[in-house]
This record gives structure tokens, sequence and C-alpha cells, in this order.
């Protein structure tokens, strides 16, 4: 993560990455696929703790709840797994490389699809269920994005609450003062 | 279009699109930068429209109906440019090649780039204009899907008015039956 920091992703070979940590190229590949895997490792495990937390919301959960329950519980499982150090990095390295970019997008995008099945599979109308996904996938890419914000020190888990709570009351029929122009 | 859609994007060259159009290939780049420009061209123009809409909205609007206006103005635009024939043929293109795919999910983060911009310049909070943005394009991603789904035949800009008021509904604290479990 240093390195691609350091020289930017495309001119770090897997050779220099598993030389700064200690291992050879070959036990580096045993645990990545490949450069990318660093990066992005884990998104479909994530994918299906997802699909897993949909499935397992109470009989009685509205869809936008029972998405955003489980991009929490998600959340909660990034920040404990690297934290927001590596968080930070990453961005760093992803905003200066496109390619890097659009494979975050799609990432995002699989993860909506993989939203909107679990609600569907509950018994959610297919329209509903898309849409829920896609707005609850919105919400967390905002809650994310702030999280690894310089001057954020608030857990993801909360900031995932914070939004889908401002979500609700940017969507609320009533003026909310908060939100008006100023 | 209907080259890419028997070929596949990749597969075909510049100078099959301007025979089966009629045109040289120089009077062809004339009007298309590349090959992409055919089916991505205009979306630079349609992110200034959104922008303009967002900046002429009334002085009290909140931040989510600013947001719905535009993207409703720019989908009345997008449907009398092209059309939902031309759209759904697009769609089949892009479905079929992943980097197309990309392509689309990047200019949708930019137009949400573009109305959060435009909300920010407005006097609304940067957090709050993020989450405005991301949510109105995640909604207008899913009404698009609507639009040029196989069994629709209304028009986008009254696909993205219900929208909008469905994740209204999803988001309204109260139970709706409407989107309960079934």
């Amino acid at each position: 993560m240093e390195l691609y920091g350091e020289r930017g992703f495309d001119q770090t070979t897997v050779a220099e990455i598993a030389a700064r940590a200690g291992l050879t190229e070959r036990t580096f590949f045993r645990h990545y696929a490949d450069k990318r895997e660093v990066l992005f490792g884990g998104g479909e495990m994530l994918a299906e703790r997802l699909a897993a937390a949909v499935a397992g919301a109470p009989d009685l959960a509205r869809p936008l709840d029972a998405i955003a329950a489980a991009l929490e519980e998600v959340g909660g499982l990034i920040q404990a797994a690297r934290g927001r150090d590596f968080a930070r990095a990453r961005r760093s390295i992803i905003a200066a490389n496109a390619e890097l970019q659009e494979r975050e997008l799609i990432k995002l995008a699989s993860w909506a699809d993989t939203l909107a099945g679990a609600l569907n599979a509950r018994g959610v109308d297919d329209r509903v269920a898309r849409l829920a996904a896609e707005t609850g996938i919105a919400v967390f890419h905002v809650a994310f994005d702030r999280w690894v914000g310089d001057d954020e020190d608030r857990d993801l888990p909360t900031l995932i609450r914070e939004s889908f709570g401002e979500l609700k009351a940017l969507a609320a029929e009533r003026r909310t003062p908060a939100t008006a122009r100023g």
C-alpha cells in the first residue's frame, strides 16, 4: 500500500510489493490473485454478508431499514478488518488511477445488485427493491467518503446510520430548516 | 447502433459504422470524436443542463426537489433527442461490454459531482449536497432502467418523478403497506 502511494499503482510491480512485505513473490500470490486484490480483496465476501444480513432482517423490517442495517454491519466489518488508515491510503491510490475508480464503481454496483436480489427474495417488489438498493449504496458511498475524510474521527457504522438519517430528513415532505437554503 | 448490436462494440470499425450511415469515415469523425461518442456523446452538455437547472431552481426549493426537477428536465431532453428505441439498443450494447458499463458508471458519477457542486453553490451544506446528489443519481439510474425496460411505455420524466415519489415513501418514518414484506 505504501508503495502504491509513493509510485502510483501502475508503476509498482508484484515483486516490489512482496519484497516490501517481506514475502517472496510466490507467497504473495498465494494470498492475492493480483495487485488489484490488495485493494479490492474481500469484496465478494462482503457482498455475501450484505445478502445474509438482508435475509436475516426482522420480518417486519422496511426495505430501506433492512438495507441500512446490512450496510452498517458490513461497515463495521470493513473498519475492523483494515481500519481507516488503510482506507485513507487506498482512497489516495484509487483517486489517482481511472481504472481503479471504475473498478470501485463496479464493485458498488454489484453490491447494489446483491442487495436488490436479497430484498426481492424477501418478497419486496422488484422495482421497490432496486430503488432501495441503489439509493442505499449511494448513501453508503457518501458515508464511506465521510469516514476517510481528513477531519472525521467517528466510526463508519455511526456515519452510515447518520447518513441514512439525513436521507430520511432530505426525503421528508415537510420543510426541515437544517436542509433549507442558508 | 445496429452494427454494434449485430457484432458487438469491439468488432465494429468506424469505417463500417460510417458506411452503414451513408457517410465517409471523414464525415463521421466530424460528428463523433470516436466510436464511444455515439453512445456517450452529449453527456457533458447534459451535465451543464443539470447544473443550470439546479442553479435556476426556486430560492426555497429543497435540495432533493431541486435535484429531482433538474433530472426530470434532463430526462425530457434525453427522450426528445434520441428516444427510447435508441436507448434500448444502447442498453443492449453496453450490457455486453464491461468497459462501456464502466464508462456509463463514470458518467453518472460525474453527474453526481456536478449536481453536488451546483447545490453547494446555492448555499447547501457540502455534506447534504453530496448526499442529495448521490441519492438523486441513484434514483435517476433506476428510473432510466425502467424507461428502457421491455414492458414500459411511459415517459422518462414521468418515471423519474414517480421514482422520487417512491424514494420519499421508502424513506418516510411511518410504515407504508405498499413497501412492507408481502
